[in-house]
């Protein structure tokens, strides 16, 4: 008998349960700069120690997409280390910044599990609960899983099927409370589009491409310690299904977010990840394009500084998106779908 | 109308005009970990604290190329996202020393602009200049690029031109307030050369190559921001001229850089970029070999601890430097001509 | 006659002789953070400040084996820069632990040099040391590589041999002296294991493969300053033996030693290094998988709450390792055989 963890199958989940994750985490300037390399974001609250204190940080807080990789990372090993897929995530919602120096400690509870019909396989529904060191919420979000059986005639227990909300609502969402955008220099932030540009409907395609390599998403998914091994290991998975390594999903929506500050620059903020669906797969040599669409523009209450806008980033890959696809049903080059909430400045 | 920005084309720019560069960047600890990782350079003053210290430093500084390439990068959305090729550089003068938590910011001023004879692109020539979040100088430089016209037919103004210099001289070198040479270790930094050994015309094979690979550059060039389309975008570039991703011009220059340790040892601080072409270009794949030769040897007003020498760095693909490629006339193999301006010690 | 320096060969080494390595290095959580995103690591102490602190030490100390791959590194251009391989380890003994900000380093004393019978190479022998900046043993190990000569009629002096332990001893193992494991959390370490559960003899696999991309091992020995030819430059080595660039040995400890963390979670430090071969060569594409044998489990003098586990790691390209390839005899996919010794809280 091995010591070694072989990691949990199907009939391992029970609603209720509660799974407290390994490895803290404690983020730092290095995590920062790589984050960087990786996908060649530009948006000025990550990129600016200065720009962050006029805003009311006392520096530059962790990237938001970071901080979800490293909570996502950590659930892999417990949660998702005998999946088949990674089916989507609802009700994610951010809370105090993380800055350079917080550790992350991450739980997950059971939501509810189901089985497929094929009776190989079932869906198991997590909540994802991420904390820094003074127990204070950094992220929780809803995802769905689905996981092999390890025996085919296990007989689950009755579906339970968690009722998740479509999206956060703004009166929900945390705004840090010394957060101040009086002073927002768009000209440093890099886009003249205040909160009022925005019209729900509006899409706005991100122009450029990225090429994905093996060693950029490898890097990307070690530095997460998101452990899958379906991102690692060629000699395994080219005898698997596709033949080469899978990308890590959650790769791509950082390169989306990169991509979008082209239109976006000013949206310097994550509040929410309201849903998100990884449409396809993709693989190293392909080439990343994105757009998005507003889907809605909110007030932020008892605020004049800032406001809210919920967009849903498309990724395709190998096929620009000036024509955006997926726009109206599913078109063969979509990978994400992916729906979030951000904060702007509003113009005064 | 898309609120993604495609910027500017040569029609875009007039002499005189003044462009403020958008997101500031924090250097880190973390982006001197990634550029030691990147090319591997051996700079003892880049490496070590105490050894900066004992110089007169309060910790090591930013590496001088990397101050470059991030007030480069800075710049390429609003001058070159449009370019067909970087033609070369001229007046680079280091300023105040970089450390890790400062903040750069960056603007360009045009200087000229001339339409080239074909009508579909013009020469723009920029000055740009990165400062800290004091205001102090860190680095100013002039550039030359090629641009695409929008539209063929535009009728540019007057040819402008400025006038260069084709070097900085000693007496305007800027050399920090607090250095201190005078406890030099030529062994910690790993050379036996001091600045009197070295004579104009002399010549250094830099012994060792360096293969590119995609990732190495991307990683480096997002790093720095440098989001010009060709050096990332393999389905577009694939299509393209060179049915290949660009490796980013600067990426050769650090990397001869650290290759020049190698016979260059002590020259722990660049004070000019008095000029530099980009020969040819280079792609993943390439191995790259580098020479320098001595064009001069300068006193420093003022300091019997330190002189400065005037250096031609040269790089070549494919191609050992043992025999000097480029030192006459120009050679198939090259794909780099850097001349710059070093601080050595003196020997007592 | 050039200043670059083509590096001592086999008749250059003198037993006796001190070398003093250039480059000294501070270790920064840039470094950290690459090293993670270069392998994966889980192992708690040095991923969480947090937990470190659980533990008695100040934040995360710098992973044993980055600290081994600087050291090393450091010692490159003076001992290996024209070694044909890299033989093996002895007596590696970790002194104080390395923290963020701390500088090595390195020198090297020649123990033993020995002529191979066909007159074309050499082993040298040396213990290489690196001290912090306040002079604190950080690590000292003994190797063993083989070394060109620069003139095969060259005679050498008579053989000396040196005499090394086949292991350290646990009475001389240096337990950090604030070190206390009383309240250490298995359950964020990451295993339900403590040291009473490991019993000399049995054998884990530690089940995941991780491929290997020029990129990443490349990134990784660059970071360490190891600046051997062998590992980056494709145009010479495309002409050489393995027609292949050849991956840093140590490479492969630090892979195996991140996997190990399935099976071997709680052992969060090492404390030597007893010995350690490169079986054979490893090229980008492999795919490395390991396997650990405990060879013995030590009480530490004085110590209730810590244990020693002395461990010999195996790693195999691309052959899984669930029947421990190498464990009676050599086996053909077998590249490093590591042998070493690591710390466990023990139940109480």
């Amino acid at each position: 008998m091995s010591k070694a963890d072989g990691g949990r199958f199907f009939e391992d989940f029970v609603a209720g349960q509660e799974i407290h994750h390994a490895t803290p985490r404690t983020l730092t300037l290095g995590d920062v700069a790589l984050y960087a390399a990786l996908y060649g974001g530009r948006f000025a609250l990550a990129c600016s120690d200065e720009f962050a204190r006029s805003l009311g940080f006392p520096c530059s807080p962790i990237d938001d997409l970071l901080v979800f990789h490293m909570i996502f990372g950590k659930s892999v090993p417990d949660i998702s280390i005998n999946a088949v897929a990674n089916l989507g995530y609802a009700e994610g919602l951010f809370g105090v910044p993380v800055f350079p120096g917080d550790t992350l400690q991450v739980r997950s509870l059971v939501l509810g599990v189901k089985e497929n019909s094929n009776h190989q396989t079932g869906v198991v529904c997590v909540r994802t609960v991420g904390t820094n060191q003074r127990g204070e919420l950094a992220l929780s979000y809803v995802r769905w899983v689905m996981v092999k059986k390890r025996d085919p005639s296990y007989a689950p227990p009755p579906v339970s099927t968690p009722v998740t909300e479509n999206f956060i609502p703004p009166d929900r969402l945390t705004v840090p409370a010394d957060l101040d955008f009086t002073s927002f220099d768009p000209a440093l932030a890099g886009s003249r589009y205040y909160w009022q540009d925005y019209q729900p409907g509006e899409r706005i395609d991100h122009v450029d491409g990225m090429t994905i390599e093996e060693a950029d998403h490898m890097l990307a998914t070690r530095l997460y310690q998101n452990n899958a091994k379906v991102h690692f290991n060629q000699h395994s998975e080219g005898q698997g299904r596709f033949g080469r390594r899978l990308v890590y999903g959650g790769h791509l929506i950082s390169l989306v977010r990169a991509l979008s500050f082209n239109g976006l620059g000013n949206a310097v903020k994550l509040l929410a990840i309201n849903g998100g669906r990884h449409v396809a797969p993709s693989f190293a040599g392909d080439t990343i394009y994105g757009w998005t669409r507003v889907e809605a523009a909110w007030d932020i209450p008892g605020r004049s500084d800032i406001g809210a806008l919920r967009l849903r980033s498309f990724a395709a890959k190998n096929q620009p998106c000036d024509e955006f696809p997926g726009d109206l049903d599913h078109h063969p080059s979509l990978v994400l779908d992916f729906d979030y909430t951000v904060l702007l400045p509003k113009r005064r």
